[in-house]
């Protein structure tokens, strides 16, 4: 398996000077485009290639944990009421809203919006503690405790996240958000600036592909209940308004981040994590996505 | 002329119980719908009829003055860059934007973010004195050195802005607005909040009717260049997305407002207010446009 | 005054080289882009320069003259519920239509789907007696009895009509038209296809700018209604979505028509028609409107 | 199994009284709505309840089949090229088209612009023929030789279809289709004229589950590379608008049509097919998605 992804890392490094690094923030221009890691975690083991280990931050990716922790804590139903499960045809950071008004079922918790209304989900009596909560739940999933934020990157955004403002207010107005908008944004900017390496996400990977067990201890981290949930939205939207495409070409769950980073997660077989930051119009990093085609039509990986 | 008034007033009344006091602020809806009152203003005089003294907040009626002055301060060219003027089809608080962008060609000064984002525009240290020069200006125009804020309803916009808030964040994030939104707003706020009667309306009317005259002290205001900046808007736009129709069966310049008062302006002849709380779903006095198709039928006033 | 008229087309021929020529049918695209023309009529008589007398066809040009025949043969009330009359904020051959629905309220009589519905109000057994009627309106407002349609304009449009097409699929799928598509395109492709010159423009411009009379010979041609009724609309809606635009610079109800002509109406002074091919991007003459721009200016023709 | 059918159908029986029957065209408004019937194949053998053996109209449950014959006759890249993938965040026929252009990535194979796009990609020298090929296709994969057109209800489509004309002379116009668009939709509503049963498309849904293949006797009707693409492109837009509540609750490709029937792809277990007329607002069996629901949590059927 290494040897196989070595391979496939080898046969799409070239992506690598396709697409852009995210602009929006200072932080995630500066890093180096030629980075480029993969790691693999399957009940046989963990594999891994190349900048395996080359932190960035979660962006995006941290959006399925939100959503997971959300129906941890409240349950399905006042998850699914809060926020709806359909593609929006739409950029992830875009209005979808219509005959002013901002209505549940306009958004889902993949795209901006919906994940911002989602950190209101989760349990804690302050917003501090409930972005504790979150990191928590990330540790957990990925095994990792020594998961955190990269401070640089949280003030960046915190700083130049005007539309995210736009958007907190907008659900406030049509009462999707009822807290202080700059407390939820708060604990979002937060999530998205978790620093992880593609390990991290290969093992959170997993734990959504086993139907919520850890499978080297057996413990039950999550409900199946609510790994079927994110599974289904993952595949449905996870990938922004390139979902459908990557349903097609790679087949599996799956969601990517800004930061250049993107979580595959392949029922009952493995976790998938994997860097590259220069992302393409969409902002799904580009030699990743390349590499998952790859290591999909390699392993048959599709669920389709 | 009086006598005309009562009796358009009085043929127009039953109007008055059609429609619904804006609810979006408590303070809006808490006032009387029965109320119902118009002044003239030619240079022959000052007519009234009805609840003409009647107090109410500006509203947009505010937005024709916060781009006079943006006018009067910055210039024509200015203006013209930083805010669009054509007809945007949709509701005066909607987004306007497409495909990830919010440019200036997509917004006019009589929809919110148009008129937000010219509050920038007004000269002043701070933005205290950028509302202070303001309210300065509709008392000149207004001839009413008493003109001052409605404290509860200020604080009511204040509290309850938040898709104002979203607007404006959007407008920061598309570099339209450079300033702290919640600076911004506030001017914006004030400006919305500034308590006038149908007198107020009619002297502000008559001087953009005048090319910017004082017609009574033969003392030049405003350039005639920017009184026909206003108006042209005022035709295309200001009766928000109900204009067209307005043009048809008044055809004269004018500005509502969802506190209820409309300001009209009859180029060379009068300037008018009217007021009648209770508003179409367009968010126009439904009373107030009835009195002045009438008033407009009868004077022949329409300038097409 | 044809002293005035020479030399604003001199100071504005350069324009000519800007823009490009309508393209969406061979015809169009033929053109000569230098041809450059005005015609001015007043109750002073006609003034002419430049290339006054090119023909070119009407295209949306003859948009007023449809509405006014609704009018005349239907009244405001059957025409202003089957057509709206707000902008649209959109370009002149957009879908407006939103929610799964086209409405009347969407559509106005100076885009294609509204005109496209009004042909089905002119009154005539068979849509070639409608269209027959529409010319002779035509002719009797221009006083040309010449005026004919240029075939090959027509074959043209009917050969690639296709978005037309769809456009009045949709009115027929909303119940805005009844008839045969097939048969209310044709009067459509058919009317913007009536060749004219700038003087034929003119002369239909004053006589909307007489309240539908022709000053020569006092006969009343229009209802004074009707001729309201399409100068608000020319003025909200008139210039496409540079209406907004023109009524700041110009300030005076217009049409334009992808063939490169505009008509004025200078509202109870003259009648106006200017014709220079090369196009804006939204379909508006760009040297007709540098034009119209400089005699606004040097006779104070706006209305506001 | 059949007894677990008949448990699930009894049920959910009740949820027949709820919906509405198409009444786009009358005859699908004529239909009983107490119909109610189900039927699986998986390698056991065929198992079916309730009216399993009740006709009805295919719909858009051809859909997927004009994609498979797209597919083999002009294979992936040629039909990708064609027609996107993406959700569309909008109802089955509406437009998904902005700034004025129609682009092959604005619209998926299961909404009508993308289906009626495709019918052109289908082999054969004249419509007719084409038409014929994808009845043919039908019947090889339903394993059904009899499958013939409900001539009233085709001539009821094609008399009625007038938004479909709009959508397609609209992708005329940009392009994407190029033969007579009455040609085009006659191989369209033939197509969704196509009478079918629940075990009609049960076998359809097998052979899609199998990798293309017919499990029965072996042979490979379709290669698995355009099963995979099918099954993707259901998983994400084939319960229109509903798609992403369909994952969640069922998780497993499928299609749903106007006529009632939906027909559900199980990866390597099963082919469902469902039928109940009466829809929800999207377009989909009410009864026919709650008996899916619980026959997907009573087997374990998600794919996530």
């Amino acid at each position: 398996m290494n040897e196989l992804l070595n391979e496939i890392l080898d046969s799409c490094r070239h992506h690598t000077n396709e697409g852009n690094l995210a602009n929006y923030i200072p932080q995630l221009a500066k890093v180096d485009r030629n980075r480029f890691g993969i790691c693999v975690v399957t009940p046989d083991g963990v594999f891994r290639a190349g900048d395996w280990q080359a932190p960035f931050t979660m962006q995006s990716i941290v959006k399925p944990l939100i959503l997971l922790l959300a129906l941890m804590d409240k349950g399905e139903a006042y998850v699914r009421n809060l926020v709806g499960v359909e593609a929006t045809g739409k950029p992830f950071d875009a209005f979808n809203y219509s005959d002013q008004a901002m209505k549940s079922e306009h958004i889902n918790p993949m795209i901006n919006t919906g994940a911002i209304a989602l950190c209101t989900a989760i349990e804690g009596y302050t917003y501090e503690e409930k972005f504790l909560r979150l990191l928590d739940l990330a540790k957990k999933l990925s095994g990792n405790p020594h998961l955190r934020v990269d401070e640089e990157v949280y003030y960046s955004e915190k700083a130049t996240g005007n539309k995210n403002r736009a958007l907190a207010y907008m659900l406030k107005a049509y009462g999707l958000v009822h807290d202080r908008v700059e407390d939820v944004l708060d604990v979002y900017f937060r999530a998205c600036s978790i620093q992880v390496t593609t390990e991290d996400l290969a093992k959170i990977g997993l734990v959504l592909a086993s139907k919520g067990k850890n499978i080297f201890t057996d413990e039950l981290l999550v409900s199946s209940d609510y790994t079927r949930y994110v599974n289904a939205v993952l595949t449905t939207c996870g990938m922004y308004d390139g979902s459908g495409e990557f349903a097609l070409n790679v087949g599996v769950p799956a969601k990517s981040g800004v930061g250049g980073g993107i979580m595959a997660v392949v029922p009952s077989r493995m976790g998938i994590g994997i860097y590259s930051p220069a992302l393409d119009e969409k902002g799904n990093s580009v030699a990743g996505i390349k590499a998952l085609e790859q290591l999909s039509k390699r392993l048959d990986l599709t669920i389709f």
